[in-house]
C-alpha cells in the first residue's frame, strides 16, 4: 500500500515557515498512505474539520513532526 | 491549503515566557491550517475551551510545540 | 488572548522535585490561555479531577513537560 | 507472541522516502505483534481506514516512529 | 495543591529496572498531584486497572518519563 | 505494586530486530504493573486485540519505547 509518489526528497527547509509547511504535508501524506482512496479521504475531511478534538489530534501530528524537521535544520539557526 | 501568511519568522525567542506564547501560536496555526474558515474556527472555539478532555489535549500540543522552541534556543540558557 | 502574567522566567530550577512543581505549573497555565475565564476553570476542574482517562492525559502533559525541563537542568547532574 | 520473521535489519535508509515507509512499516508490525492473527488485522483495516480519529492517531505512531529513523540517519543531511 | 512531599530526589539510578520503578512512580504522582485525595484516587483506581484503553495510556505516560530518566542516566551504559 | 521481578537488564540489544522486541516486551511490563493480576490481564486482553483505536495507542507506547533503546544503541549503527 505504499504509494509510489516521492514526496519527500529533504527534511531541509530554507525557513522555519516553510518547515511548518512540510509538517503539515507528512501529516497528510500519512494519512493517504493508510486511506489511499482519495475519494474517500475527501469525503473523510469534512468529518474531521469540524470537530475540535480531532483538530487538536492533527495539530499534535503536526508538532511530533515539524519538531524531526526542526532538529533536521538544527532549528534554522 | 497551505495558508499563504507568514506566521514563523524564527523559533528564537528573547525569554522562555516568549517561547511560550509562540508555542500556543504554533498550535492554533495548525489548527488554522486544517480548519482554514475562521468563521467554523469560531463556533467550535466553545466546544473546546469548556471540554476538559480538549483542554488537555491542547495543553499536550502546547508541550511538544514548546519543547521544539526551547531546544532551539538551547533552554535560554 | 495571551496572558500578560509572566509565569516563566526560567528553565532552571534547584532541585528535581522543583523541576516536577514546573512541569506542573506549565502544564496548567497552557490551560488558563485557552480557558482565560478563572470561574469557568474552578467549574471544570471537578470534571477531570475524577476521571481517570483526563488524570492520565493531564500526567501525560506534565511527562512532556518535564523532559523538556530535565534536558534544560542537565538533568541535575 | 514476538513475531519470528526479521522485519528490521537497520534503521538507514537512502533516502527521507525510504525513512518514512519504514516508519509506516514498523508501525503496521506493531499491530501485528499484538494482533498476530492476519485473519482478524484484514476485517478489522475497515475499521480504521475510514475513521478519521484513527486515521489521525495512526499517523501519530508514524510521526514518531521516523523521528527515530530520521535521527538515526542524522536527518539524511 | 503541589504537594510538599519530597518523591524525587535524582533523576539517577542504579540499574534500567530501577528506572523503570521510578517512571511508574513519577506517572503515579502527577495523578496525585491532580488529584491530592487519597481517598478518591483508590475508589478511581478500579476504573483504570480493568479499562484498557486506559491501561494503555498509563503505559504511556510511563514510557515518557523512563525516556526522560534514560537520558539522564546516559541509558545506563 | 512494583513487580520484583527483574526485566530489564539493559537497554542495549545485539541488533534492531531485538529493539523492537524489547520495546514490546517494556510496553507490555507497564501493563501488568499497574493492572499485576495476570488472570484480569488475560481477560482484558481480547478488549484491545480486536479493537483498533486500542491497537494503534498500544503501537504509539511501542514506538516511544522504541525510541528510547534506539538511542541507547545509538542506533545500532
Amino acid at each position: 500500500m505504499e504509494t509510489k509518489e516521492i514526496y519527500l526528497e529533504s527534511l531541509i527547509t530554507g525557513t522555519p515557515q516553510e518547515g511548518r509547511e512540510l509538517a503539515i504535508k507528512l501529516a497528510r501524506k500519512s494519512i493517504a498512505a493508510i486511506q489511499p482512496d482519495s475519494e474517500t479521504r475527501k469525503k473523510l475531511r469534512s468529518d474531521y474539520a469540524e470537530d475540535t478534538a480531532q483538530l487538536i489530534a492533527s495539530s499534535q501530528v503536526i508538532a511530533t513532526e515539524f519538531q524531526t524537521i526542526a532538529m533536521a535544520n538544527n532549528f534554522w539557526k
